[in-house]
């Protein structure tokens, strides 16, 4: 069989607010082939991740990610890999190329899975899917009290584990990150896991970022997060090798299975973040999982939009039980809540990826319709993209 | 002064090929402030780039590049790196943003520059510029004669450097390579330097790639360049400890300072080539000139379209005495010799960077105009971009 189309839809809530909040719109993918089709998200903006799958060929190793993909066979996962060796050689010079191919690379899986009748998770080769500790993730509060009071209302409703970020974090005096982070591990209580997200804003200073360790390490932090841009390798082993119980995280913003072991073979992350909306899908993530867990990184999901994102990145460890920890977006938007019908409960703080074909959810594309916008892209008066979303045909 | 407007425009050849060739479209950005002026080149994919300075906001650091640019402060150096920080902060999760941001750095410079009445070069701190020795760029031919005949011809038109690469090189026998390379050493005569370009083909397959050592080695090439992924630095580091007198080479698709310096220290290159259309412009590949410079590792811009992107990326080596090998795109389509009026004269086989305002080169718009294409991007009816170049003001 082979891929019959691929159709985005991009949507957004009616404003899109400056917070580092990433459910605010979505580029969703459904390929279809033969009778099957299957569903996929891409992360971040969706007009410029459209523009890369029908932007005109600029040469040979500059082409269309729709060149590499509409009307390949889809027999098997094999396929899967082989497509995704095309669109990393033909779109070598398409720099947005592997945020647009990570939906059409999940909606496959999506699809083989349903084709199948198996969770992807087994299609990977797991035996069986095991719980995941979900952590609650949140911005920090405009005060150290509304920061408390948030991490209580997580913990209240059962989360074990909570990531607090951004806001002024790191840009303030240091006695008032210290007053944050204390008020978060009142918030959660002495038991839970409490993750901080730096949100990158040291850059590579690492001096800065080593003045917050005390509180941090006060607090019990599990780990400190993208304090650096995610390419300063040399900032990350050093603040690394000087931070004791607090572990350096990152890898969101990967956008291939080297850079993200790069950060375990070079940066001394303890924790490895994998967005496959970004890194190009469910296989990368998942090779950067088996990796990281051969060397006792921890893998850990970056998610930060809907259930259908939640569900493909639980796949690449949802077979490794030792890898415990996941992130899971509390308070996403009206619109990345309304995406999908089912969703993955919390039972007892725990989650357990979904036993069900595919990604085992179903995109509510009803539902969605009022957040839907028209997109049309057009050279020289020929349409190459126009409508609500996108019939890529061969 | 603000920056007043950011245009683009978008040109292509009438027949964009398979070939591996650079040249055959470009997106041009012209920049204003008050009454001044100043042009960039961005390399690659057109339509993606342009979508990317225009795409809605998705949230708080995934914001369009437009925003970190129009109606900014534009008075001196540091105002461009004031602008760059912006935009890779404001634009964190857009991985298109410094491939645009690429060409509108390199015309804040050319702008700067011309209203300053100082080349680029100086403007970097540069008391002087000190003539390369270009290399002749080109493919390897479709047999070893073709490749000896090619090579010949440049070596005849006074080129002392020749790099050949792309074609079947890698993908055959380990013979056919060595034919290829011994073609292309007896083209350029014993004392010229001869380059291979292996355009990633071993992806990350040491064995593969050492297999052509001998071959390499007998043709007394200097270096190998992009044996593989770009981020494989362990592949690259293993090649290079066995790789003998010939350096390996890489870091073109480097988009930021780091991805380019981690190859310095992770991936063990002895060349690190800089475009300075992709990496977020002149202030960038500056930075990894000096880094380079400190470690003794030779700084070489890489160039494959027109003679205004030539000049940009030899700003950040100008000065830069013993860093004499340069990138000299030997035959730029039509469209690509066609953008300036001047260009950058080979006198005795070396080449000298202008001694000109901003960039030294005035785009010839009328020129191209045939060349040029109209882009739309709407978005529910409402026009994001519309005509043959964008009036991005503010």
């Amino acid at each position: 069989m082979n891929i019959d189309s691929v159709d985005f839809f991009y949507a957004s809530m009616p404003s899109v607010t400056y917070d580092a909040d990433g459910s605010q719109d979505t580029l969703l993918v459904r390929v279809r082939s033969g009778s099957d089709e299957g569903w996929g998200e891409c992360e971040a903006s969706p007009l410029t991740s459209i523009a890369a799958f029908v932007t005109p060929r600029s040469h040979g190793v500059c082409q269309p990610v729709a060149d590499s993909v509409l009307g390949e066979r889809l027999d098997s996962v094999d396929d899967i890999a082989r497509i995704a060796a095309l669109v990393r050689r033909n779109s070598m010079d398409l720099l947005q190329a592997p945020h647009t191919f990570s939906g059409i690379e999940i909606a496959l899986w999506d699809l083989l899975g349903r084709r199948l009748g198996e969770p992807v998770w087994r299609l990977l080769g797991g035996r069986r899917a095991y719980p995941k500790v979900p952590y609650a993730s949140m911005l920090f509060g405009a005060t150290a009290q509304q920061t408390l009071d948030a991490v209580k209302s997580a913990a209240d409703a059962g989360f074990r584990a909570v990531k607090v970020g951004w806001g002024t974090f790191g840009q303030g005096s240091v006695d008032a990150d210290a007053d944050q982070l204390a008020a978060a591990r009142e918030g959660l209580g002495s038991d839970g896991f409490l993750l901080v997200d730096a949100g990158q804003i040291w850059v590579d200073d690492v001096a800065a970022a080593a003045q917050r360790l005390p509180a941090l390490e006060a607090a019990g932090a599990t780990w400190i997060e993208e304090p650096f841009l995610p390419l300063a390798y040399r900032a990350h082993a050093e603040l690394a090798g000087r931070s004791g119980t607090v572990g350096v995280a990152g890898g969101e913003g990967a956008h291939s299975v080297h850079m993200a072991t790069n950060l375990i073979d070079y940066a001394d992350v303890r924790f490895v973040q994998i967005d496959t909306g970004r890194i190009g899908g469910i296989g990368p993530a998942k090779a950067v999982a088996d990796y990281a867990a051969a060397r006792d990184i921890a893998f850990v999901n970056h998610t930060f939009t809907s259930q259908l994102a939640l569900s493909a990145s639980l796949q690449p460890f949802a077979a490794l039980p030792d890898h415990r920890i996941c992130e899971f977006p509390l308070t996403p938007s009206e619109l990345a809540r309304k995406i999908t019908a089912g969703r993955l409960e919390l039972v007892d703080g725990e989650l357990l990826p979904l036993d069900a074909p595919g990604l085992g959810l179903d995109v509510e594309l009803e539902a969605i319709r009022p957040y839907l916008h028209d997109v049309e892209i057009s050279i020289d008066g020929h349409a190459l993209y126009a409508g609500e979303h996108f019939g890529g045909t061969r």
